[in-house]
């Protein structure tokens, strides 16, 4: 069979199966995920000496040794995957609810139900926990997935897969509902986003690379976030305490992560003082600072920031410093640079938090808190499948609701229309 | 200026006048729409004169009168318009709403803001309404729009655009944000639709060749419906008066229209009784009835369906009927000829209403009510920028709401995390 025919036969079973998994029970489908957890605690050893072929790869491929770490599962991730579908296990099915049903003036009643979107395809790269994560998210949801990880994982992928399929099918639910796409072959992927009369969605996670080719060469609605240039603006009244806590938190708790700090913007009335006191606590925690003119009037020794330096995603140790007028060349700056990811405000003054909260329209808008908190679970959404800085459908992070859409139920006696 | 350059130049400047845009209140988006009306209505000669240059050109490339009728403007058409607009500035503005405000355990408050999505481009043909029609629904939801209507009504939608910018210059607000494409060269289309860092939304309107075109060639995400085979099932247990009226009401009222029953579907304890009734009546109706073979034991003298009748849309006088045994016949029915627009069931069995609600999954699903309420004005929506007959960002008529997003937001006192 051709790459191209078997996808389309992977595709077309994971549809069926995604009508059945649409009308499971939430108990049914709590069950099923907590029997995959079981089942992968059980089956750690089978995993491991899978998970081997891949390191034995990698190295002999000379892989960077961060990407090799990725790879690795040992009992501790495989411990951390069945938790977390335990997890999502825990967490609310949005599947079935009804909102807004109310009344016409002809006596029909109008709401909408939310319903799975049906296939969901998640493409990426390294890590082999996604395959349990992303599986565990979609199925909770109602739908069936196709998981296509990168080719340096495929023996893990397979063997996760192998023992979460074990689960459907122990429970008399379709296997096909969870399809891991077992060949290594690139153009699998390009045929996959050719099938939109089947995959309802794409979510490619991993690099920018990989994001761009999938959303180049997609048919089927791509959520996606390419990176995550995130701005704190220290607004004049702001309380020196708390913007040097909250900065300090975002740049140093995590750099190479997308929610953290990567532009502080400060307003001019204070750059004398807060400039220095900032700068020599970024130090303090081993960050460079990059520095506009002004910014380095009042600290002299650090480096000048150049052009690339507004809306680089260090992902490091390293922080972009702007002075500014006011917030109207805060928001001009984040608009021109910014990423529509997290942007944060530290103020004590009503009317620009107010101002900021309704003006920046990236995906998460903070007052007085850390980007950090831009996540999933730190967001209640309780896990989360990706963050979308695209604004179709979803708009930051992305829990199981996002996974769903909602279609319009009308309760009648017989109306028909005049 | 080349087509690229100029698309590019007229989608920054819309992306430059859709923040202002974001930030105007609903008092004042209001006003420009009653302004926009009062101007349509005092400059409706012009309309017409403009108009007239279409009409000729039409007639000259011999254009099918439906196509022409279509196409012109005269003074009931050009007040349709400004009442329209004079409805979408009474509707609720769903910008700025703030839903589901609650605590995380650390203190901060999460909530999510409703914004607007940016820029719409809208693609369409002929009817010269949709100009006027569009433009008030983006702008009212805080948007900047992009129209590009079909060469045919070139002049006609070059008026309405300058009559709309007027408004749009005299309160003071940037014109930018209503862009009519003033080229009728097809290029300027795909130009467009590769914009995707400008450019959030495309919406296509028109026939299934426009439709594909645009969504095959976007970079930029597209809600679209290719075409509505609404189906009609009459179960066993149905009402027999209530199912022939509401049968007839969906195919006869409006053929021509996407919710419109194309294939009815009838359980087989009941053929033998309604069959005979239902042809008959259809056919007092002068509808043509297409019928399988069990369907044809009961009414002999009506041509046999044909495998390409299942999910035609015929859009015209003519009705496919099929007898299927049970409830999950039909949904298989569905599943496999239906096109995700709205499905009705006409039943007095409790358990069978529910189960097409929760198992039917298309945008629009009804028990014991007409397939013609599925429209955004008959739900409530109150006016429609389009149908979506795929899942992601919104499924089913589109209203207000469909052209917004929504974005975090955090309210903290100097929360970091731990």
């Amino acid at each position: 069979m051709s790459i191209s025919d078997e996808m389309r036969q992977l595709a077309e079973e994971a549809k069926k199966a995604g009508r059945i998994m649409a009308s499971l029970s939430s108990g049914i489908k709590n069950d099923l995920l907590n029997q995959m957890a079981s089942a992968l605690e059980s089956q750690s050893q089978e995993l491991i000496d899978a998970n081997e072929n891949d390191l034995v790869a990698a190295r002999q491929r000379e892989l960077a040794p961060a990407m090799v770490d990725r790879l690795v599962l040992n009992e501790e991730r495989i411990q951390s995957m069945a938790d977390g579908l335990r997890e999502v296990a825990a967490l609310p099915d949005p599947v079935g609810e009804i909102t807004g049903m109310s009344k016409r003036p002809n006596g029909i009643q109008v709401g909408r139900m939310r319903i799975p979107l049906g296939v969901i395809g998640i493409v990426y790269e390294s890590r082999p926990n996604v395959t349990a994560d992303a599986a565990g998210l979609c199925l909770k949801s109602g739908n069936a997935v196709i998981l296509r990880g990168g080719s340096e994982a495929i023996h893990s992928n397979r063997a996760i897969g192998a023992i979460l399929k074990q689960a459907l099918t122990a429970m008399g639910l379709p296997a096909a509902a969870l399809q891991v796409v077992d060949t290594t072959d690139r153009s699998a992927v390009l045929e996959l986003l050719k099938l939109e009369e089947l995959i309802d969605l794409i979510i490619p996670r991993g690099g920018e690379g990989l994001i761009r080719f999938v959303s180049e060469n997609s048919r089927i609605p791509v959520i996606k976030h390419y990176k995550g240039v995130c701005h704190t603006f220290v607004d004049a009244s702001a309380d020196f305490d708390m913007a040097e806590k909250i900065c300090i938190n975002e740049k140093v708790q995590r750099p190479g992560v997308c929610n953290a700090l990567e532009t502080l913007l400060i307003h001019k009335d204070i750059a004398e003082t807060f400039v220095p006191r900032i700068v020599a606590a970024l130090r303090d925690n081993g960050v460079e600072v990059r520095g506009c003119t002004v910014t380095r009037e009042f600290a002299p020794d650090i480096k000048a920031a150049t052009e690339e330096d507004w809306g680089a995603e260090f992902l490091e140790l390293i922080l972009a410093v702007k002075v500014v007028d006011d917030l109207d060349e805060a928001a001009d700056h984040i608009n021109r640079y910014g990423s529509l990811h997290t942007e944060t405000i530290v103020t004590r003054d009503y009317a620009n938090s107010q101002r900021f909260l309704r003006e920046i329209n990236s995906s998460v808008v903070m007052v007085n808190a850390s980007s950090r908190f831009s996540d999933g679970n730190q967001l209640g959404l309780g896990a989360e499948i990706g963050i979308s800085t695209t604004k179709l459908h979803s708009f930051g992070p992305m829990g199981l609701e996002d996974l769903t859409t909602r279609k319009f139920i009308v309760l009648g006696d017989g109306q028909i229309r005049q």
